[in-house]
Parts: structure tokens; C-alpha cells; sequence
């Protein structure tokens, strides 16, 4: 239930610490706003298994922004 | 006309270079996946300017993901 709008913000808590690689369709990110003083990171789950909030502070979180960056960082 | 699909990729073409920061309401990221063999990050403008797929390898991107990894990285 972690996508229910609270505030202004997208994610009502912190979200879950890991999905299944596999299963991420696409990722969205939200930078923090004058509505939502928090950077939110959601990730959409393939064959309609919906959206799920990733908690910013797990380390599952942070090592797949690290594996976007290194991949971002490389393109040429 | 960035957005128009080409193959099984989102992006047709190399996409933007730039987007002004403040005009981003969220960032999405697309990884490679067997349809479409390179990671998409395509933004979302606000007050309903629509999408543009920006330009992996643009300064303005790799510095913006990065900005978003460093966050996320000291997310605590």
C-alpha cells in the first residue's frame, strides 16, 4: 500500500528494500520539491505487477542508482 | 519527436542534450532489456510540457544521474 499519496508526497512510507531485479519494468525518480522534501524512487514491475516505492536507505536502493550512474557515467 | 518509438525502444533518437533543472517533475529510466539493448532515461516536464528523452551521453545527463546517485547514496 506503500503508493497511497500522503501529503504531497508519492510514497505514504518508506517502502520496500528489495524487488526482484528481473521484475523492474522501468524506474521513476522525483526529485525533491517544495511539495515533497524528499528524493522518491519508484519502480514500475513487469506484466502489470504494479508499482512499488524503494526504500532510499536500503542498500538493494542504493546499489541499483549506483549500477544507472555507472552505466550513465560510461555511455559514449 | 523524441518520443515516438523506434523498434522496441522508447527513445527514437539520441534525445536532448539539456532540459532546464527546474522545469523536471521526474525522471524515468528504462534499462536494457532484449527490446531494447540500451538503458532510456527520459524526463517529464512540468505544467504538462510532456517528455523528452535526454542524451546519455550529454554532460547535463551524466551530471543529473549523478546528482541522484549521490543523494541516494547518503540517504539515511
Amino acid at each position: 500500500q506503500n503508493q497511497i499519496h500522503k501529503g504531497r508526497c508519492f510514497c505514504a512510507d518508506k517502502g520496500v528494500d528489495v524487488v526482484l531485479r528481473k521484475n523492474i519494468e522501468k524506474f521513476e525518480i522525483i526529485p525533491s520539491s517544495p511539495s515533497c522534501g524528499k528524493q522518491e524512487i519508484i519502480v514500475t514491475l513487469k506484466n502489470g505487477a504494479g508499482q512499488r516505492c524503494l526504500n532510499p536507505e536500503s542498500l538493494f536502493t542504493k546499489n541499483i542508482i549506483e549500477r544507472i550512474e555507472n552505466k550513465t557515467r560510461s555511455a559514449q
